[in-house]
């Protein structure tokens, strides 16, 4: 397949189609989130109170859960909401943050991935790594996996899950354990800010809320990340930080074309 | 009445007070809240656990309450912090965030008016027409209603309530059930941004604490909104987009002015 | 001492060792904290179930526990985090959020310095003074406090609690109840923007986890502020403001560097 093409139809059809995006996310970065999936055309929805999931998830295109602050509260509502999605069909995306770090996160990840199927589960490569059963170093919240052997444990996670597993790290890992994608965009100045991460899985549910191929979904959320990004420090004089940096990431994801994914997407089908 | 100089003065009541404003909000859009209440020259407290919630909104000029994440927690302290209010004379700002999408908020919005007085409830049409019992097609948090009788439902919806009622829109409508106010300010681009409805019920938090006359407060914090917005999407360069705006957004509510409302206010008593 | 070379020292370590800091804070500023500790070069961690507080704590270099909107499960949180960081001898930063405004507050406040023991408190003068049993006048969360006779409240304070004080406000005082640091950067505009003082507490959570000497880690993160802010205030235009100020503070402590410490902080030992 030409991935790059399907990225830019994907993109279309998401600007067709506007998806509502209902997020169970963490609230360090839940504004961003909602911003980034307004920003490239979607309508955020964030709620996580248990009585209101069922009904909540019935009305959206997607459902992104992410573990960012989990607590025990909304834990059950990710289960609640999460089960809902897979009995109607649609698809859930998981962020398993800081998965690995502590054993509550750990029990959790485990748990929600033993009662939700998920079309895409996007992490760093510890995250991963640690979901794969591997063992791996983790350092809070951020992954200090190195990336050696990282496209074999891809596949093998997501073949073990049948889901699509996005990695992102210096260079993206997308698989749904048959197919693999290696995008080469971004920008080390993205780790440097807070929510990349979690904006990124919000993308890819954008784009899961909006075709079918949960693969190209993945490809297309992360490619855009990580695209924008890339844009987006490029603009930086040389007094300008990670503010300025963040405003302009939202700039050009409002502004993301097919033309410069076509231009400027470095990603290939391996 | 001359509501762009009835909105005049009441800016200049708001930057002589400095009213403290006590929210109880959601997770997704309070960082934004906060911020816009203190651009104008408010004094925020987001502040929602039940313990303490008589005793902060006794210190305050106004209370919002904001339904956007709500969950059985905050729900309690919303009444509670509400019926305070009430038996003070304090008044009380209600941003009925997506009802009409799901049963449980829904629910949510009846017990709330039912124990609650409101001096302003801000909504979007969708809301607003829910709350007033007219069926409206809802799409997660968002409107789809048409503005068609809005005038009237908007109007028969305050002199129900004994409220105002402020409807935001591409013509926003404020009224008490007797006056009503157009206001043709604002930008489509708002609407690419998360928590502009929530900022916009902020900052008529913030008139309601500075003014006697809700009606007025109303139609000041709209217009401040709108008024602000136009004037920051006007300074955008082509490849500028939602993240800038957000930026300058603030900046043109933090040096908002008398002179600038006289000039480029377009609002009327109709 | 030399305390400008004490926080210049302080920022090179601090890059080095990139620490972990752990997080119990509000839902408001959360994500302003998050991304200070980036940009400075820590590595942010917000978390606050009970189930995995101690886990947690006990990979982190420093435990900022701020009070902003507290509520009974944050609270055993923070408890819990405390105490658990004090018997691994990791030092625990206290951001009093509006203690002396109501009672909860207060009692919380009180509760929380009795069970752990702290680095560092931070407060503005209002809250420190309530926390030293002083009466002082509070208007809602921020402080009105004159600060006539600061310099011994501090001190007596610090002294009592076998802490570092950090009080800010026009000049900062750092004092462990011996020594006594003073800092006169900074600018009014910090006090329009929402979070400033959060972040500060942030920021000197980040230093405390990377040099032992609390009493320079407490200047070095309130004259990070202080300085960011001022350098920042300088580059806007006029019909620039609080949006634009915001922006430029993160790229300014993302660029922040041992030169510009020695040449514009305005510090010095009393």
């Amino acid at each position: 397949m030409d991935i790059i093409q399907a990225c830019i139809k994907a993109l279309e059809e998401l600007k067709a189609k506007k998806p509502l995006v209902h997020n169970i996310t963490n609230y360090v970065t839940v504004n961003d989130c909602a911003n980034i999936i307004a920003a490239i055309g979607g309508s955020p929805i964030m709620a996580d109170e248990l009585l209101e999931m069922e009904d909540m998830v019935s009305i959206a295109s997607c459902l992104v859960i992410n573990m960012g602050t989990l607590n025990e509260r909304t834990v059950a509502s990710m289960l609640k909401a999460g089960k809902k999605a897979n009995d109607l069909g649609i698809p859930v995306v998981f962020d398993p943050v800081g998965a690995g770090a502590v054993p509550y996160r750990n029990e959790t990840a485990v748990k929600l991935m033993q009662e939700i199927k998920f079309a895409v589960i996007r992490g760093n490569m510890s995250e991963i790594k640690f979901l794969s059963g591997l063992s791996v170093r983790t350092k809070g919240v951020d992954s200090v996996a190195d990336e050696t052997g990282g496209v074999e444990a891809a596949k093998s996670f997501a073949a073990k899950m049948k889901c699509v597993a996005a990695v992102t790290g210096k260079t993206d890992i997308i698989t749904d354990g048959d197919r693999v994608c290696l995008i080469d965009n971004g920008h080390p100045i993205l780790t440097a800010v807070s929510g990349t991460g979690c904006m990124t899985s919000a993308l890819v549910g954008t784009f899961c809320g909006a075709v079918e191929d949960y693969f190209v979904a993945a490809a297309a959320g992360v490619l855009a990340m990580g695209l924008s990004g890339e844009l987006a420090q490029k603009t930086l004089k040389e007094d300008e930080g990670v503010g300025t940096f963040r405003m302009r990431l939202f700039d050009k994801i409002y502004h993301l074309k097919g033309e410069t994914i076509e231009k400027k997407g470095r990603m290939k089908i391996v």
